[in-house]
């Protein structure tokens, strides 16, 4: 596994590399819902491009980029085990250097949901990702589900745009309390890991009530937030509704819907998603 | 030469291309000032893709992008001519689907000169730039030195979202009589064209007024306003004098400076620029 820090460094590796490249953006602090990424990609390319980088673009002022966790030696480790070929761990002066002025805005897309609570946080997300497939120029590039939105903001980016490039987003990996396995979880003191099974109980609810005939997207949210309320740590932030195209708010399920749920939990802000 | 209207067909043909691929986007109704470029590109690539295409989103609502001047049937004549490859002349469905939102912003750049007085005309170039690359992938991309400000802009995307391409700018072709040849030219009568050769004869001046030992911005825009002026069927739209890395207007000239000129004729705009 050879470990890269500089762009051109990158780009000299890349031109010698041959057949299909498979690239898993990250921010490190790795765990086993990346490495599922990291083995999708390991399983069906002959190159495997890791990238850890904390964006602080995708942050707002008064969020968590200074804290966000970090274990670079771990991270190299776990991926050197995987298998990973080129890890890529640029600076923040090395991705945007002194007069540094172009960003990608996904118009529509990115106001909702996720959008609506963290503003810009998208321009940052979409901009870091192309600025990584241009350098990384994979065939396939792999996401996570638990960040439903974000995967789908990157398919309508990679169709606008024209790069040429395969999406792949992969299922959400989940404790086995169901809690969605995050970087942020780390942030959970022991009571608070407990609170914030309530997540996953409240999307599996609106599962089963559409599974029995619900089709009201108010009753399932009245149904999910009085579940999430018996849960004093837990303080809904946003509950959705959507469809998965384009993340309009739905009046009646009928067909696919997107369920996503964010929460704070003490000062971490968490976030889930099932597909009814 | 094969002409391609699809994305879908040029990204099969892009697949079997070997060897370096030189790329000259255009908006058609060519001139010589293109096929510099071609010519250009010609000379130093294995493969040699010029695309037609009059992009609507670098137009303002009250532009001229119903009547810019079209010959395509002339155009891909005189390409074939050259040796050109592939032309691509994808239809503004094919490049802007139906729920298309992904659009590129190039800060601080594009906010002045053309950008001033065209808004959201680079927001419009830099996107429909960036997905002819993503869509031809070329090792070399040209651009004339006549739209100075799109030269700079495209660089600057080009390194900040770390595009794998060769941005190269190539000298201005001019009229005998020193007009820069533009597809807006057309526009212009007989009577226009002759007075719009005062363009090229104040940037001239300019030039010649540095030689002498002239460092005013201020003094040298006062002679070439007196200069154009002398000629009634022209009127200034913008003077400046400027860095040529980020357009900072200068407020003394030693080093490089960009002298660029916007004036209308009639209702035709054109500009044209000169390096000190």
């Amino acid at each position: 596994m050879i470990a890269v820090t500089g762009i051109e460094e990158l780009n000299n590796l890349r031109r010698k590399l041959k057949g299909p490249t498979g690239f898993v953006p990250t921010m490190g602090f790795l765990h086993e819902g990346h490495l599922s990424l990291v083995r999708e990609a390991r399983k069906h390319n002959q190159t495997v491009i890791v990238s850890i980088f904390v964006n602080p673009a995708q942050f707002g002022p008064s969020e968590d980029f200074q804290t966000y966790p970090k274990d670079i030696k771990h991270d190299l480790e776990i991926l050197r085990k995987e298998g990973v070929d080129i890890v890529f761990t640029p600076s923040s002066e090395e991705m945007y250097p002194e007069d540094y002025s172009t960003w990608i805005e996904v118009a529509g897309l990115t106001e909702k949901l996720e959008g609506a609570s963290r503003p810009g946080h998208f321009k940052g997300v979409a901009t870091i990702v192309l600025k990584l497939l241009n350098i990384t120029r994979p065939d396939v590039v792999y996401f996570g589900q638990k960040d439903a939105q974000q995967a789908i903001v990157i398919k309508h980016l990679v169709r606008d745009l024209n790069v040429p490039v395969n999406v792949i987003v992969m299922p959400t990996i989940r404790q086995p309390d169901g809690l969605a396995l995050s970087s942020r979880n780390y942030y959970l003191s022991k009571e608070e890991n407990e609170a914030a099974t309530i997540i996953y109980k409240s999307l599996r609810l609106a599962s089963k009530l559409y599974q029995n005939g619900e089709r009201s997207p108010v009753k399932i949210k009245q149904a999910m937030t009085e579940l999430i309320r018996s849960e004093p740590l837990v303080t809904i932030d946003d509950i959705s509704i959507a469809l998965p195209e384009n993340l309009e708010e739905l009046d009646i399920v009928n067909g696919q819907a997107l369920v996503s749920l964010a929460v704070w939990i003490g000062k971490t802000r968490l976030i889930d998603n099932i597909i009814l």
